[in-house]
């Protein structure tokens, strides 16, 4: 019989099986009364062939390369059940039952966002991918993305040491390194953040491996972000995943005319949120952004604002007087200001529009408070 | 007791009557009892005190000269109830009762689009706009909006003569220009397509018009599409005149960073269809696209860069895709190319020369589409 650690190495080496194939309430046992049950059970419970053999024989020599791989310090196995498992890969449908992490493993149980995008953005995309990520692990939430070339670097280098932090997720074992371009990447984030995979040591990055990785991203995540994607991409497949999940899904709009667009927009069709500014994402969550670190962030509100709340002419402050700290009907303020009812009318619809005033049900309008 | 025709004319003189406010059920005989109806009742069903003056005293001198303005050829009144009237205008709650017409009255029969947008476009939103309305007028879709500077010029221009035209509503008298940038363009209106207006000869333009005005827009239209728009614009208001008539709202999305899609952003949030191509507006619409007509319309960048753009070489492109689908300074290319800045700004110079990019004020560049 295996030791637990054994055992849980064994169940990590049967290919595709999941949380959602087991019975997923007796954690403590599981692992040795997986290794025990009879191959007709597992079948029929849906186990794959290869993985039956692999819960019925497994390769002693592989288990004791993997417990070598362990014995490094920094590397660490996460099992169902365990403290550390992520609960967001609980709620989950086909959540692994083994992650195998090298880094900072604390780094799971904090909220997580993941930033997922075209692995050949454009400069702006990549530069608003670091920004964002930035944002983002200024104001605790961790980073978790793919190490893939384009967005998924541009966000995993954007969210800093502390306090947010970044996660990688791996479609290959953690022994290995995709793409080559990220090795010094990977290294960084092993160091300051954590690498995880389901994958045992050895597994070799395959094109099937990397939609399993993706629902990993968004299953420990709140929402994902999708920073740029064309149409049938594969930050596409991991929105879809994160909206089955039940998480949100954000996507930045840009130019019609950039093909990196069009899958944020199919998406915005499809009912992700729109998201203009890294804080729509924090409200959305929310996560409270803290406005000096906000302001520091996104520069260009300043200047925005400028441009677009004029200074309002003499009649448009004799009609916002006229409210007193009341609400008030179109008659009320006709009857203060002396202005034409159509007159009137035009300006609540232009102040209302400059949100310095809400209508209520009724009829009845009221001031809004500075500052909204 | 005035004739018909002159009852309208002073009807058309009460400010803010409109159908809402009369017994729209009558047209026939609606001006005539109009201007009979004790004072008392019209102060009842809501009539201003200078509307009421208007219909009790008209102005026998004014009601001459616009008679003298209907003289002219070309020069219409279409009125509530008659044939040539709106369909889409009756359906609204505050249709007016008079519309000074100039140009083809047939026009107002036909399917419309609302087109409106920044009076400050970027050159690549003015290019989207004129393109799209070609292909709308193209498939039969009339393209109306207010002859605003930007925008609204913009999908003016981009209407040809046949068959969809183009149709500007104005907020001013028929008589008037406004702005004065836009008079030859007006006058190619009034003799290809139409000018409308429910103000009466000689009323300038006034702010509080264009809120009027632009719920003719919204009101003519089976839907108001928003090309770009700062936040607090007027775009928005004929948008969300638009929705409240139970009519589409379109939006063109667009960089983050631009100020001028923040609104259009907003409309997306709210709920406006995001819109990529033109085509998209038509399938909504439920209007055949016709596939070859829409290939031409899209030429896209294939034909253009054979004819218009030279090869460039390796650094050229590398400094076109610094650009991302966004303007730039000449630091901000710096910074992304690695280039030094004197070398940029004379590989600038040769592409503004080769009409690949154009210099905005602030000096500021910004890619120019293919083709154009």
């Amino acid at each position: 019989m295996l030791d637990d650690l054994r055992a849980w190495l064994a169940i990590a080496r049967a290919p595709g099986l999941h949380a959602g194939l087991v019975d997923a309430g007796s954690a403590a046992a599981l692992p040795q009364c997986l290794l025990e049950r009879p191959a007709a059970e597992l079948q029929s419970r849906g186990l794959a062939a290869a993985a039956i053999a692999a819960l019925r024989s497994p390769d002693l020599a592989l288990l004791e390369s993997d417990l070598r791989w362990l014995s490094v310090p920094g590397h660490r196995l996460v099992t169902w059940g365990a403290d550390l498992y992520p609960a967001g890969l609980v709620a989950t449908a086909d959540a692994p039952l083994v992650l195998y992490c090298i880094g900072d493993v604390a780094l799971l149980a904090r909220p997580q966002l993941a930033m997922v995008g075209a692995r050949n953005p454009t400069t702006v995309g990549r530069e608003t991918a670091t920004r964002f990520a930035e944002h983002f692990s200024r104001h605790g939430l961790t980073v978790t993305s793919g190490l893939a070339l384009g967005i998924d670097g541009a966000s995993h280098r954007g969210a800093p040491r502390a306090p947010g932090s970044t996660i990688a997720v791996l479609g290959h074992g953690p022994d290995q390194v995709y793409p080559a371009e990220h090795a010094a990447l990977a290294r960084e984030i092993a160091a300051t953040g954590l690498l995880v995979s389901e994958f045992p040591p050895g597994t070799p990055p395959r094109p099937q491996h990397f939609p399993r990785r993706n629902r990993i991203i968004s299953g420990l995540s709140l929402g994902t972000l999708v920073v740029e994607a064309a149409l049938h991409s594969g930050s596409l497949i991991t929105a879809r995943l994160a909206a089955e999940q039940g998480r949100e899904v954000f996507a930045i709009p840009g130019s019609i005319h950039s093909p990196l667009s069009r899958g944020c927009h199919r998406l915005i069709r499809d009912g992700a949120k729109l998201v203009e500014t890294a804080d729509d994402v924090l409200s959305e969550l929310a996560i409270p952004a803290a406005p000096a670190p906000a302001a520091a962030a996104e520069p260009e509100a300043t200047d925005a604002q400028r441009d677009f709340c004029p200074r309002l002419d003499k009649d448009y402050e004799i009609l916002l007087d006229a409210f007193g700290f009341e609400s008030a009907s179109v008659d009320t303020l006709v009857a203060r200001t002396g202005f034409k009812a159509d007159v009137v009318a035009s300006m609540l619809l232009i102040l209302e529009l400059g949100e310095r005033i809400e209508q209520q049900p009724g009829g009845i309008f009221c001031r809004r408070l500075a500052g909204k």
